[in-house]
């Protein structure tokens, strides 16, 4: 059987058949943003891993090195930030083609370590062979977090309202301007700064992992489900949802946008677009009992509300005359033969 | 700089000194089999990770996918047996090319599956998603050993006896015999296992990691330093030697060689050669200070004495008439030009 017939999630399902079995000491396994591991009877381990290859991941026309290594870290860290837990240690496993020299290998892992830095993670650890083809970079997150605050993608009830952090789209966008070359040549992030444009590329480039609200929304007991925007919206929430075995109503005039978004010339999409399917803005998608609704107000987070859960399992898009369609996954497929796009409206 | 210039070594130290910074929390970081981190006051938690990329580490025209998996997981649990410490749970990330079905991919996690579970670890989590050119897997490995008890590179003093378990070379011969097909066709192991040429093959296609005498190596308090042999006894004593800021004799005709091994017609090296530099035997060499022998010789490990620690650095290969040559590193190096094999004797 092809690969592509199966799709991304429908092999990992088969994964999890073939190799993985219930234990009581990962009560959570494959299938949420990181496992959690129990290693005495109080700590929680949390531990994630992603691989970014080039050519697949990213393309070295359109990325400089230290962005590379700023974000393979920003990637996982996110991870450990949707379960609410702290991220402690990393190891980073690195296939190197022979065209890459010394310099730019110190180039990435400058990024990398002040991206961990920042985040009060350290590097301990890894591996470093050679390459035929391309640049290969697999990261392994280690975190912590308490038993009790670890947030999982699966627990969204009815009701629960529906926020995502900052706002969705500028990496996507980002990135297609930087495809496209729209507004001139490719410059890295720092050159670019002052543009709008640039604050897209940015986010495209080096995104920020919300390690701390992650945090702060698991030990203050707020959100009932969390989960990173990876893929897109559309994918997420629908995973979120799979998981919780529930639904969504979203509200396409909520989801937050940038003003460098909205206002950003020349792109192929209408803003929404790069939000619901752009994907790779890695802010927190989380739902919220309406009893937690007070106590959010007062977290001085930048979140949004977009929607609510629904007992129905369908997720829906609700536009501003109040006609419902269904949201299907438009986010990446690493198996899919295309991108399933589609036109928003 | 290329990177060719520096070696694996040298660059593995320069990313050291660009990303990584000392902290409590991990006594043991970079440059040890596993690293050793610190989540509460008695626990250490050991984590390792190892990348195998197809064209650099395997060839799918020499192995099966199920031994490929079995590989994958053997390789890393041994990182931890070296610590002494017990695996407890894995990762995998895989990057998997268009032309692999899933059937393959089914029997990959078989193999990788049926040896973690042989040693007691369960696959918690991971990443899928499409690699261009060839298969590219990534593996990490948590374990735990008491703080007390990991057993680093670096322990070894001048007098203590050098131990490996097992025999050497039989990897290394088995990969020659599969490369040049020495012996007819190439099969899979299940296929040849009454030949000796078989057993040479067996061994290089699914080692076995010495993950319950590494432990009891370690709980009862005997080896002062402990590596396992992945890149070939000459490599791998260089590495416990400088770690330990020691030098080593080693008595040629002492090194366990099996029967296997030395009845084997065809091959292009004297059989110690390939101890000495063909790698990915998994066995496991330590040092033992004299007090502790005679409770080594109670344990029923299977290891044989090869060598003496010394305190001038250099390492030296002792043949049956007395005569020493310095042993330098044969095995493998990532970013050399070639392997710098030279004949033994």
């Amino acid at each position: 059987m092809k690969i592509s017939d199966l799709g991304e999630f429908g092999l990992i399902d088969r994964i999890v058949k073939t190799a993985s079995y219930n234990t009581k000491r990962a009560p959570i396994g494959i299938g949420d943003d990181a496992a959690a591991l129990l290693l005495s009877p109080s700590a929680t381990l949390l531990a994630t891993t992603d691989m970014l290859i080039e050519g697949v991941h990213f393309d070295l026309m359109t990325t400089d090195l230290y962005s590379l290594g700023w974000k393979a870290a920003a990637v996982n860290l996110s991870d450990i930030a949707a379960m609410g837990g702290v991220p402690r240690f990393c190891l980073t496993a690195l296939g190197i083609p022979s065209s890459m020299t010394v310099e730019q290998v110190d180039e990435f892992y400058r990024g990398f370590a002040n991206c961990v830095r920042k985040y009060g993670t350290v590097l301990v650890g890894g591996d470093t062979c050679s390459s035929r083809k391309g640049l290969i970079i697999s990261v392994t997150v280690l975190g912590e977090a308490e038993k009790k605050h670890a947030i999982t993608r699966s627990g969204a009830r009815p009701g629960d309202l529906l926020y995502v952090t900052g706002t969705l789209g500028n990496s996507g966008a980002g990135l297609e301007i930087l495809k496209n070359r729209i507004g001139g040549r490719v410059q890295g992030p720092g050159k670019t700064r002052n543009s709008m444009t640039g604050k897209l590329i940015d986010r495209h480039l080096r995104p920020i992992p919300r390690v701390e609200w992650g945090r702060r929304l698991a030990t203050a007991r707020v959100a009932s489900a969390m989960i990173d925007v990876s893929d897109g919206l559309s994918s997420d929430l629908g995973h979120l949802c799979a998981q919780s075995a529930v639904g969504a109503k979203v509200f396409a005039e909520r989801i937050p946008l940038s003003m460098d978004l909205t206002s950003a010339k020349g792109l192929k999409q209408p803003p929404v677009g790069y939000a619901l399917s752009g994907g790779e803005d890695y802010e927190l998608l989380f739902t919220v009992p309406p009893g937690k609704i007070k106590k959010l107000k007062t977290m001085s987070i930048v979140a949004t509300e977009i929607g609510i859960i629904t007992r129905q399992r369908a997720v829906r898009l609700i536009d501003e005359r109040g006609h419902g369609r269904p949201l299907t996954a438009t986010g990446y497929d690493h198996f899919r033969s295309r991108r399933r796009r589609r036109p928003v409206r």
